[in-house]
């Protein structure tokens, strides 16, 4: 059994939403952090959220930099921490790492003692006044070393996000920039592309929305200038995504053409490309892991009306609480123009009959 | 005030989920439904589920022939209900009505008592066992009437539609299938391509999947042979908005290629399309339409972190029913490896800072 690393000073680089709710945190933990930003206002205020204090010029050491600045600044601030403390190490938090090393390889500087890392962590709102303590809790916290960073950079990662409640993933830079263009950036695209197409429709259409809809394009309200920063960052892994996506729109298009508006149209092939679109999808759904970072689960899904007034649904889980069973996740949707919502409780699939017949008998009206 | 159309018999052909649910549905209101399908099984399953009877050959003649066959197989088995009952008005419950009314006009048939129809309802699961009462319950039910249509159908359809729960809208055929195409049928095909993406993920990579992934791609699990026809009938709008989606995937590529792999690259213009396809998702978002079929309404989320065993959910809803607050949207977050779920609560502005005290109060932990 190793000792765990040294963590006593941490130095944070940018007091925005990141960089402050990890000063909160890690100040909670008895990390003495200092923190620094180029606005003094977001300094102060960082420093009233008890996220720690604006750093003396001849304060001791940090153990760790931290650089939680906007993406486009990181790679000099990284350079310019590295130089100043000449033992720490140091991290960025950016969403997209790959832009970052090359510019800090371009640069020719030594990266021994520098290990990039993305706390998959965040919130719609941004800025010191957004932090908070719990941002991490039961986040990944994916780090991307390379061949010459210092192990001991990688294990105070490790103990930076064990402090803050968050689990450490290993990626290549590389890797990591790919992954999160499939599972968050190209999403993030879809939702907005999907979400345009409602913008010039009659309100009678928009009006048939369901769960579906809502589902697809909840994402669709993000921030446009944090999301320039990260789609740019990420150019390159993003449009490779994106060029596999627009080669099967592409296909399907083609399909739709060759009904050329009848259904019943001979349309050779067509109809294969229209099922094989589905049929992918289903094959890429079902690799999406359930709670908690396991393997996919297939959950039994038990639905349930519920009356539209207050303290139905606590009435309901309360219920379900009292059968001892858990719920795996947990769906609402609203239809139109009724006083009814159907709930969908997802359980393990042993689970299921048992939580259905108490709820049948608990006068409950279930949906099969 | 006019009185109600009389509603005694209704027929139904084809006796699928639709079919069968509104059989069980019509007959438990004391409407006298008689069944007919291909299948002498699925007739026979209905039946046993209480759906109506199987017709007999000289029964009584129905008020309303209800076509609920698979979509490709519709047109014609309208033309042959308008054909044996010569005094009833007909309907089908297809989900696209265009292609369609093309085929009903090309055979030169009398289409007076007809009028197309589609109640938003379904299921993931198919076929007479998955059959239930309360299928249309708090659903919008389409009706597409055209210049020829005889008043009185669409008025019988609005009783069918009040008597199972449903409320309906009227739309021109043709912009029903528009309607539908951009809520609808390309959120689907968006959900598909996405997912279709993560399947040559490595696993590393398809574990930091977060919500915004899982939400984008619920429906990515549909079944692709149903689609496959729903796509095929709808070609032509599904098509168009598929265009404009394309068209905007496009100039974002281009937008992605101009920073050759340097996000600090000049690239003109190229910042402010990444900026636009997120602020025109912005836009389409803010469009869709709240619970029950009122206008989009802002609501506030109150956040709470939930230990992850048994009974928590119930406890949280029982506090929120005990103040009185009604909650309009529920979602709930599990983070990788860790054992808590942040819920996010969203309820009538003016009743957030209420529930959110009370819940402090109550010993949550709150996420601000």
């Amino acid at each position: 059994m190793t000792s765990r690393p040294r963590l006593d000073r941490v130095h944070v680089v940018g007091t925005g939403l990141i960089g402050t709710s990890l000063g909160i945190a890690l100040s909670r933990k008895g990390v003495e952090v200092t923190l620094e930003d180029l606005s003094p206002t977001a300094v102060a205020l960082a420093r009233d959220l008890g996220a720690g204090t604006p750093r003396p010029p001849e304060g001791p050491a940090p153990d760790l930099v931290v650089v939680a600045t906007p993406p486009d600044v990181v790679a000099g601030a990284v350079l310019d921490a590295l130089e100043r403390f000449s033992a720490a190490a140091v991290t960025d938090v950016a969403s997209v790492k790959g832009a970052i090393l090359s510019a800090l390889h371009a640069s020719g500087a030594d990266l021994t003692r520098y290990c990039g890392s993305h706390p998959m962590a965040g919130r719609e709102r941004s800025g010191a006044i957004s932090g908070r303590a719990d941002l991490f809790e039961g986040r990944a916290w994916v780090v991307t070393p390379t061949a010459e960073t210092d192990p001991r950079v990688v294990e105070l990662l490790d103990e930076v996000a064990r402090q803050v409640g968050s689990v450490t993933t290993r990626l290549a830079p590389e890797s990591h920039d790919a992954a999160v263009a499939a599972v968050s950036h190209v999403p993030q695209v879809a939702a907005s592309l999907v979400a345009a197409r409602l913008t010039d429709l009659p309100d009678t259409a928009v009006a048939l929305a369901g769960q579906g809809l809502r589902d697809v394009t909840r994402i669709a309200a993000s921030e446009p200038q944090l999301w320039t920063q990260i789609l740019a960052g990420n150019a390159g892994a993003v449009r490779a995504v994106l060029g596999d996506l627009a080669a099967d729109l592409g296909g399907l298009i083609d399909a739709l053409d060759a009904f050329g508006g009848d259904p019943g149209a001979d349309a050779p092939g067509a109809r294969a490309t229209l099922a094989r679109v589905i049929a992918d999808g289903n094959t890429g759904h079902a690799r999406i892991p359930g709670k908690h970072g396991a393997g996919p689960t297939a959950y039994a899904t038990v639905r349930v009306l519920i009356p539209d007034r207050p303290g139905q649904l606590g009435r309901l889980f309360q219920d379900i609480g009292d059968e001892g069973i858990n719920i795996e996740e947990f769906r609402i949707d609203h239809g139109l123009g009724q006083a009814f919502g159907l709930a969908e409780i997802d359980v393990l699939p042993a689970s299921a009959p048992t939580l259905a017949a108490a709820l049948d008998r608990r006068g409950w009206r279930l949906h099969d």
